[in-house]
């Protein structure tokens, strides 16, 4: 029988630089100690206080349909927030919550996109982005952020590609690069967004971890609410991954036809887990900057084992779970360097080339175990890196 | 800023006989005390031993990201109830876990159809089928099953529709109607499915829920394995609506797709959820039946009320929450039926109009509140019915 086009050419074929990932759940699976510096989840898990509110909520009720777009309750609670961070009236009405920020990648691709639409995405870009813009019809182009501008995309060369396309996704702060978009980069991105007409899909699911000065989004750029969706999530703020509990923010009208997408695709999120997200949300930045903490510490571990050499060459990394590594000086590519790290030192790191074209030659590293096994694997990635130079070159 | 086609075509535009649904509500927001017959939700919460199960695998640390296409123990859990029940050799690889039957229909119109493809479903059919359809990307053509032939689709009339067709959607046991589709003609759309080689979606979410003989499902049937799509679900079996948790039966390479699909729009599933569905369905068929009991009851109390007329005339149910009821003798539509009994009466039912055009005339009755609730609210809905022929005829 034969199965839909769209459906069996999500991924776009060909390798995509993951092997090295499964490579290392297998070994792990074969008993093997691999120290795992893959995916971007909290070593943590999430907090028993929430799990306490959401066995609360479960217990006192909330176990029936709920609202399709999102209860008025959670609704209040992240409009509440996205005005106060970012200065930005925003009501309910401009709150549409997913089961996840994945959900609402999706959600808004759909909004934005029809069949054959162009959407524009910066590469390197998250690992999902390029099958979910396939999966709502749309033929994902992407947009080199350039390793040679740190990996800060150059309105320009968007502007380039902008013609007759729908949308453009962003990520700040960033994964796979942990960069975080200046604010003139934000400019620029809002000019030609302004020029072209283009949907501006702001991935901030990184929100709460920025490690200098504050959060910039693009919706409170002048004249930018109104072309401007933004996804949220609680999995990397409340290390609630697993809750699948996000958001989009954007213009009443667009959220409105994405409520009733949500209706025909999803049909709501429990409710005892939108009950322990409000819970999570009433426990105060305190709380979110517990949650960063260790990444950002981390990041200054990383920082420190660097500084005695010159082979491998940090990206500046000011914010989420990530540090980008440059390993060109090794001859290697990203790929190579982290199959022969996994090889010979039991480190998994992700290629850069798993993140589209312009981190080839790079790693990133997530910053998620703990500090004294992280600077271990450091440790083992230098000695790799510094062997190399002469064996390779 | 324009939003795409497709998310702002997906309801079809119209009236759609949802209004008394929306009547109702409002209603009861204003303090009234109306009766409420409309939603397919049961009047009893989910077992509080189901939320100890998900709180305490929440505890255990089931709060991180899940496997995208379901965890392998909720795998192997369908794969085998499914294998036992239908006599289909059905494996873990067989089975997609999905963020509740809702997604699991949108995935499987995904994995049958690209855009502009003919979906074919059958009239009557649950609100949100063609906004799913639309939302794939495909065209909903619905095939009526009549009501003088209570409401089993005619396979003839459905072949005269499958020319050029991708998909045939059917659901039995049946919402609206209660009707269960019998072996003949299940044999008959199966053919048919063949002859034209059709997906078949089979929505089986009320198949714990048949009030005569075993439930009977067209996958078992000659052949059919490999081009049928079952659609299950815990929200009816298990009185687990708001926990979000059904999934697709169908062959590998489809499962392999839609999982990957999966991974695209909604990243997993909450593996609390998940540990808290293998639990539930460890509770055998008494739990299971224990949970059905009250609707084959009340469709029972209902027959017995209607014994002594002839103005209003039951559909045959044999199965699921609901009973249809064929109230044209009074001269009146379904909506304005619907609508008169609920401002004379406060009692809410949905207008047969809702679901399509085939139950034009017709009142679908959700038999989700208490037994001498409901029969009062029959006994109200006799009164309006013998009354209205002599004033409106």
């Amino acid at each position: 029988m034969q199965l839909s086009k769209r459906i069996t050419g999500l991924t776009g074929g060909g390798s995509d630089g993951w092997d090295v990932y499964y490579r290392a759940k297998q070994m792990v699976a074969d008993g093997m100690d691999v120290t795992q510096l893959t995916i971007g989840e909290h070593d943590i898990g999430t907090d028993r206080s929430i799990l306490d509110a959401m066995y609360q909520a479960a217990l006192a009720g909330h176990t029936g349909y709920s609202m399709f777009n999102g209860n008025k309750n959670l609704r209040d609670a992240v409009a509440r927030r996205v005005s106060e961070r970012t200065g930005v009236k925003t009501t309910p009405d401009n709150v549409l919550v997913t089961p996840g920020g994945q959900s609402a990648l999706f959600a808004t691709h759909n909004a934005a996109c029809d069949q054959g639409d162009t959407a524009l995405l910066i590469d390197p870009y998250y690992a999902t982005y390029t099958g979910t813009i396939r999966g709502a019809g749309a033929v994902p182009i992407a947009v080199e952020a350039r390793a040679d501008r740190l990996f800060q995309p150059d309105p320009a060369d968007i502007a380039a590609m902008a013609n007759g396309a729908s949308s453009l996704l962003i990520n700040s702060p960033n994964n796979p690069t942990g960069v975080v978009y200046s604010g003139e980069t934000l400019q620029g991105i809002a000019r030609v967004c302004q020029a072209h007409g283009l949907w501006l899909i702001s991935d901030e699911v990184y929100d709460t971890q920025v490690w200098s000065g504050d959060h910039l989004t693009p919706r409170a750029l002048p004249e930018m609410a109104a072309q401007t969706l933004v996804i949220g999530s609680l999995s990397k703020s409340h290390a609630m991954t697993g809750s699948r509990l996000g958001w989009v923010v954007g213009p009443e009208e667009a959220i409105y036809h994405m409520g009733t997408l949500a209706t025909h695709t999803t049909y709501g999120i429990p409710g005892f887990i939108q009950e322990a997200g409000c819970f999570a949300l009433a426990q105060g930045e305190a709380f979110e900057a517990q949650v960063a903490a260790p990444f950002r510490r981390r990041r200054d571990l990383v920082l420190g084992l660097l500084a005695g050499q010159t082979t491998v060459r940090a990206i500046p990394a000011d914010g989420a779970m990530y540090i980008m590594l440059d390993i060109r000086t090794t001859g290697l590519s990203g790929e190579a360097f982290a199959n022969r790290l996994l090889e010979t030192h039991q480190v998994a790191v992700m290629p850069g080339e798993s993140f589209g074209k312009a981190a080839a030659g790079h790693i990133r590293v997530a910053l998620t175990v703990a500090d004294e096994r992280l600077a271990d694997a450091i440790g083992h990635l230098l000695s790799l890196a510094g062997d190399l130079p002469r064996e390779s070159r």
